[in-house]
């Protein structure tokens, strides 16, 4: 067996066992953690070149399968892929246009998928992005919680605002700002499930009369500065390159003159967009989030300030997803037998695969979270921003 | 006399008194708070087109005189030049390279003008950069104490580590640190009149065996990742866009894994570099700041990103600095006698214009301030910072 194996895989020295279709069995180092079943004798010519989305899609379509705790899996199968010798893509991915079909279709590939499925392994809130551990020792509901307290700190909601949530989802924030700081919310998603969800729990909190949730696409906001702050949390992933700077025109249009924006999301490694993680970012746009675009944060940034808005303050919390999907694979790594019975068996392993891959990424920085809080200015250019960020701590 | 005026300046209603050469006088509206007195005849062409750094120009060669309190002519220059169409311009300005030469050159030009004359309007430490005002209500030497604890802060020093200062100016913060944090320190410039002082200082409060300071360029800084932190406060604005990759690559070279970089400095309006504030711009590269060059927030964050930087704070201090050039003007517009026995005519008018000025731009949002907090992440991409920024306000 060991003749038809790549020579540069049997010099490595990793805790991993190759178990062939055969039967046969290779340990590449002592005390194996993880065994990579090798079912399909095609597969073979991957392990020269193990791509993480080449593994991932073969796993994915049944010709891989996977034993030993998925974290440890995820990371042999990257030291596995550095060691030899793939490395992030130097190009760009292609990228599609964006319109409001393609964002619908692509919403609806992802957050459709079935609400039973996601409360299996989110906080009770369905809180669906990243959380705030303000200590690292939280719970995942009570990290879901204080994320929700940190947005409208930043966003400093008073009784009576009016707030937009633009890609409200399961309307965790919606119901939180409304609830714990007295605001008008209006949420627009443009995901069905989530809005049917999250109107129920609206009602069944008894918010309705400040809750307001709308299926819509953002290019559809009325353009009026109608709103005193508006926030939007892992939606401008969704946007597209070459739509932010609509995007972000459309929010700064949607708010008035010293109010507030929050932007809350996923960026990118690398400036100029190219994928990364050994393939790991394209196995994430081919399988969990079709055309799904990571800016980097100075593209942000710069759509941001291209569009009028002026950026105050901006915090990372890449460890804090971390551990956020920590919790959310872990949970759903312990629910394995539920989840089958609500997604077929290719969905599940693309899932199980994301999340804990996701953690991995966040980890090791290959992707990042920022919150992005800016101003539209006043008329003069000035703002009324706190002196100091310290009443968020208060 | 009216005859020989642009037509819609005589349109015009501001609080603005024309005042020409032969005595003849014409005020624009009612109570009229400042005066423009046209020394010479081929001025009022000028009034046609009233640039910014054109009517700078002429006050600071004398054919202009200004009366009123400097931020009302600041003001009323402003909407003026606005009112009369002049817009900012379209194109990045021309740069030049930047070399060790062209850099000594430019920094002497502003920082060894005189000590004494810096002394007269700067705080007792003589920090020569934005304040920090927590509460807005501070006085400019408590703030700018309050600004050097935020830095330290944010860069979580603690006792015996070693900081790296680069642009260390008078010495302000290398000596705060090394007395209130009780860090070894080491501080770079390029200037000699400030370098003389600073060391003065130092060895004055018994700080030698604690702070070292050295006449160097940031390209000659040991690249071994000695330092446990760094931090460069107004500084990067001098370094050129085209060699910001090489200046972060030195501050990440110099950082060891873990490692905090803070850089605190002035970002422009537009992300494409153009200049801002109808002129205003060109006049501070013209006469204050030559071969200076102000980045906007997403390039310096891309470039840090392109050297491995991984940003994970950033504040933007804009209405601290207008507030702290207010101070600054108003300390210097209060001791024009003694400053005129410092420095010459002609360099008086620039600071004057050029401190009034600045306070006016960044209150109006043609100029930013940020402190852009990064890490240089550890072997697994990871990084061991507090997960909130609660420590920074306690």
């Amino acid at each position: 067996m060991q003749a038809t194996l790549p020579p540069a895989l049997r010099a490595l020295r990793l805790p991993l066992r190759l178990r062939l279709w055969d039967g046969q069995q290779l340990e590449l180092g002592p005390d194996p953690r993880v065994t990579l079943d090798i079912k399909d004798p095609a597969l073979l010519a991957l392990l020269a070149s193990p791509r993480l989305d080449a593994l991932a899609g073969a796993y994915i379509d049944g010709g891989l399968d996977l034993q030993g705790p998925l974290p440890d899996v995820i990371a042999l199968a990257d030291q596995l892929s550095a060691a030899m010798g793939v490395a992030d893509s130097t190009a760009p991915e292609a990228r599609v246009a964006h319109d409001r079909q393609t964002d619908a279709e692509a919403i609806a590939y992802h957050y459709d998928l079935s609400n039973a499925f996601y409360a299996l392994w989110l906080d009770p809130e369905m809180v669906y992005s990243c959380a705030y551990f303000p200590t690292g020792t939280e719970d995942l509901a009570t990290a879901q919680r204080a994320k929700l307290d940190h947005l409208c700190r930043k966003l400093r909601l008073q009784p009576g605002e009016r707030l937009l949530d633009v890609g409200c989802g399961w309307g965790g924030l919606a119901r939180f700002a409304a609830r714990e700081y007295g605001v008008q919310v209006t949420g627009i998603t443009l995901s069905r499930q989530q809005l049917a969800l999250a109107r129920e729990r609206v009602d069944a909190e008894g918010l309705a009369d400040r809750v307001s949730l709308e299926l819509m696409d953002y290019r559809d906001l009325p353009g009026d500065g109608r709103f005193d702050k508006v926030v939007s949390v892992g939606m401008f992933e969704h946007v597209g390159h070459a739509n932010l700077g609509l995007y972000f025109r459309h929010l700064f249009d949607a708010v008035q003159p010293g109010g507030l924006v929050l932007n809350h999301g996923i960026t990118s490694r690398y400036p100029d967009g190219r994928p990364v993680g050994r393939g790991a970012g394209e196995f994430i746009g081919r399988y969990v989030f079709p055309h799904g675009e990571l800016p980097h944060l100075s593209t942000a940034i710069a759509q941001m300030s291209e569009q009028g808005l002026d950026v105050v303050d901006v915090e990372s919390l890449r460890l804090h997803y971390a551990r956020t999907l920590e919790f959310w694979s872990g949970n759903l790594e312990a629910r394995l037998a539920e989840a089958a019975r609500l997604v077929d068996e290719k969905t599940l392993r693309i899932w199980r695969l994301y999340l804990a891959g996701c953690a991995y990424g966040f980890r090791h920085n290959w992707i990042n979270l920022h919150q992005i809080l800016a101003v539209r200015p006043l008329a003069d250019g000035s703002h009324r921003l706190p002196w100091s960020r310290a009443d968020l701590y208060v």
